[in-house]
C-alpha cells in the first residue's frame, strides 16, 4: 500500500521531545517518565510544565507556573457576550473552536510567533478553554455564569464553574488524572493539524482552531462519546454478553477497544480503570463500571490475542459520567487537556522552522482541450 | 535529510483527480486542462464545476450550478450581527476563520459527512465567504452593509458588495481570473490541513476553519501581501535596481519570486501578467506594473538560471491593488477561491476513508523516574 492509502502511518513527519509511544510494548512516556507514574503522582499543571520544559519543576517553579495559569482564569467580556448569544442547540466542540478562533480578535498581537509570546498565549488558552466550555454549558442549561476561582486548580476550577459548587477531592483528582492522561500523544491527527498550520508561520489561534476541529471527528477525540452511548445502549449487566457477541459476529467495532498505535493494553487505561471503579462506587454508578469491566473481559476472552484492548477512551467515559459531565462535554474535556500538547508541538514546529507540504498523486487525465461550451456533451 | 526535516516534501499523502502539477516543466492542469486555457476561456463557476465533477459542464448544467451558488448569496442575520460587533482592528483572515467556524452553529446538521450534504454546504460556504469578507470590510470602514445581488457572478457580487457599485467588466473579469488561478493546487499546506481534519470524520466547517488558519501564514497565502509591501517600499522605477541588488547581496528573499514546487515560470503567472498590465493601464496604476516587470527582469538576469521566476502572488498583488482591494483582503481573496479546492479535496478524502496520522520521532530521554518534588534540582 502507498503511504497515502495507509494515511501516512509510520511516516515520520516531525521530531518531538515530549511524548514517546511504543505501541507494541504498551509504553507511553512524557519526557521519559512512564505515564502511569505521572497519573499516580503528578498534577496536570506539573505535567504541562514537564512537557513544555522537558523536566519536572522545583516546588517554587511549580508554584509560579500554576500562578501564571490561575492568573489567566477569565475571558474578555465580549467573548462571554458572544457565548451568551449562541444557540442552545450548538455542539460544545463547535463552540470551543469558534471561541478560540474569536480570541485572536481580542489579542493585540495575535500573529506573533515569538516563542515567549506563543508560550504566554498558550497559558491563556489553556486557562480559557475550560471557562468557555463551562460558560456555554451553564448558558444552555439556563443557569447563571459562575466566575472562575483562582484559588483552584485547572481541574477544580472547571468543575466549580460547571456545577456552581466546589468539587469533592475525589472528583477533582479524577478529572486531573484524565487531564494528565490526555495531554500529549505523539503525532495524532489534531496535533499534526496544529503543526501543519503553524508551519506556514500562521498563529497559535489558527493552529488550535484547526486542532479542535480535527479532534471533534468520531475517529479521533469524538470516540469517547461513543463508549458512553454503547454503555447506555447495553441496558443491564446480563445484556453485555449478547451485545458484545452480536457486535463481534457482525464484525462491528466495539467503542473504546483497540487503538491504531497500541497492540496491547493502552498504558493510559491502567490507573484510569482503578479510578473509575472508585469513583463509580462513590457516586452510585457501579453498574456502569461493571458493564465496562464485563465488556473488557469478554473482549479479552474473544479477541485479546488480536491485540484489541481497552484504550484511554474506554474508562474515561465512566469517569466523565461519574463526575457529572454531559455527554457532549467529553470531547471538549479532551481538548482542554490536549491544548498543552498542541501548543508544545507548535513551539517545537516553530523551532524546526520548515513548512509541512507533502505531495498528492494525480490520478486523472492529462492534456485535455478546453472544449467550447456549445460543443460539450454531458 | 529525513522526511520530517524536509517537511514531507515528495511524500505522497493523498490521491487527487483535480489538479496536476509538474514543477519542472511549469505545468498546472485542472482535470487535465492547462490552467492558462482555463484562465483565458473559463469562468470561476465553470472551473468549480470542473474540479468537483471532473468534466466541463454543458450550458444547462452550468446555468443550474451557477444558480445554485447565486441562491446561496446571503448569511444568517446572527452572523451579520456578529460581524458588526467585531473590533475594527481585526485582521480579515481571523474574521473569516471565526465566521466560517460560527456558521456551523447556524446549520441544523453541521456534522454530516454524506457527500451530497457536504457538497451543499460547500456551495453555501463558497457563496458566503465573499459576503463575510465584504461585510466586515464595510463595517470597519463605517459604511453600511450592501446586500448581495443574485444577478451577479461570484466575483461581480463580491466587488459590488465591497464597493457599493457594480464593477466594470474588466475588473470583474480580472477578479474572476484570479479566482480561477487560485482554486486548487495539489496538496499545499491549507488543503492538506483540510484533508487531515476531515479524515477524522469531522465536519466541513472544522476542515475549512483549519484551512483558513493555515492559509493565513506568511509562508503560504500570506505571501501575496508581501509583494505589495515590497512594491510600496520601492519608491520609484529607478529604485528597483538598487533595491533588488541590495536584497540579493544580503541573500534576502524577494517576495513573489520562486516557489517550492515550480522550478520555472509559474504557469498561473503568464496570463495574469497580461491582465495586470491591462488593468494597471486602465486604472492609472501603470507605475506599479512597471515596477513589477522591472523586478522580474532583474531577477531573470541575475538568478533566472536558478529557477527563480515570478509565482502566482507576484502579479496578483498588482491586480488586487488595481481592483481596489485593501492589502489585508489579498489573502481572504485567495481563501474565497481556494474554498473550491478545499471542499473538493474533503470530498475526495471522505471517499478515500482513511485517517491521516503520521508518526513523530521521539528524540528525548527514556525510562526516567518520577522524582518527588522535594528532591528536584532546577
Amino acid at each position: 500500500m502507498s503511504t497515502a492509502a495507509k494515511g501516512l502511518a509510520g511516516v515520520v513527519a516531525a521530531e518531538t521531545e515530549m511524548s514517546f509511544i511504543d505501541g507494541e510494548r504498551g509504553v507511553l512516556e512524557y519526557v521519559g517518565i512512564p505515564i502511569d507514574e505521572l497519573a499516580r503522582n503528578s498534577t496536570f499543571e506539573e505535567t504541562v510544565f514537564l512537557l513544555w520544559n522537558r523536566r519536572l519543576p522545583t516546588a517554587s517553579e511549580l508554584e509560579s507556573f500554576a500562578s501564571e495559569i490561575r492568573a489567566a482564569y477569565g475571558i474578555p467580556q465580549r467573548a462571554l457576550d458572544m457565548i451568551n448569544s449562541l444557540p442552545d442547540s450548538a455542539e460544545p466542540m463547535h463552540v470551543l473552536r469558534s471561541l478560540i478562533s474569536y480570541l485572536a480578535l481580542e489579542d493585540d498581537n495575535p500573529n506573533s510567533v515569538d516563542p515567549s509570546e506563543v508560550r504566554s498565549k498558550a497559558i491563556r488558552l489553556l486557562a480559557q478553554a475550560p471557562i468557555i466550555t463551562a460558560a456555554f454549558d451553564r448558558k444552555r442549561r439556563g443557569v447563571e455564569f459562575v466566575a472562575p476561582d483562582a484559588s483552584l486548580s485547572l481541574a477544580g476550577n472547571f468543575l466549580y464553574m460547571l456545577n456552581g459548587e466546589k468539587p469533592t477531592e475525589t472528583m477533582e483528582r479524577a478529572l486531573d488524572v484524565c487531564l494528565i492522561l490526555h495531554a500529549d500523544h505523539g503525532l495524532n491527527a489534531s496535533t499534526f493539524t496544529s503543526r501543519v498550520i503553524i508551519s506556514t508561520l500562521s498563529d497559535i489561534y489558527s493552529a488550535l482552531t484547526g486542532a479542535v476541529g480535527a479532534l471533534r471527528g468520531p475517529l479521533h477525540g469524538g470516540a469517547n462519546e461513543g463508549v458512553m452511548l454503547m454503555l447506555n445502549e447495553i441496558g443491564s449487566l446480563d445484556e453485555v454478553e449478547p451485545y458484545v457477541m452480536g457486535k463481534l459476529s457482525r464484525k462491528e467495532k466495539i467503542m473504546g477497544m483497540g487503538h491504531r498505535v497500541y497492540k496491547t493494553l493502552d498504558p493510559r487505561a491502567t490507573y484510569l480503570k482503578t479510578l473509575a471503579e472508585q469513583l463509580a462506587r462513590d457516586t452510585n454508578n457501579y453498574d456502569l463500571y461493571e458493564k465496562s469491566r464485563n465488556v473488557e473481559q469478554i473482549m479479552e476472552r474473544e479477541v485479546g490475542a488480536k491485540g484489541i484492548y481497552p484504550n484511554v477512551d474506554f474508562y474515561s467515559a465512566t469517569t466523565y459520567h461519574c463526575i457529572g459531565l454531559r455527554l457532549d462535554l467529553f470531547t471538549p474535556m479532551f481538548a482542554i487537556s490536549r491544548i498543552s500538547g498542541w501548543t508544545g508541538h507548535c513551539l517545537e514546529q516553530l523551532a524546526a522552522g520548515r513548512l509541512i507540504r507533502p505531495s498528492a498523486e494525480y490520478i486523472g487525465p492529462h492534456e485535455q482541450p478546453y472544449v467550447p461550451i456549445g460543443d460539450r456533451s454531458s
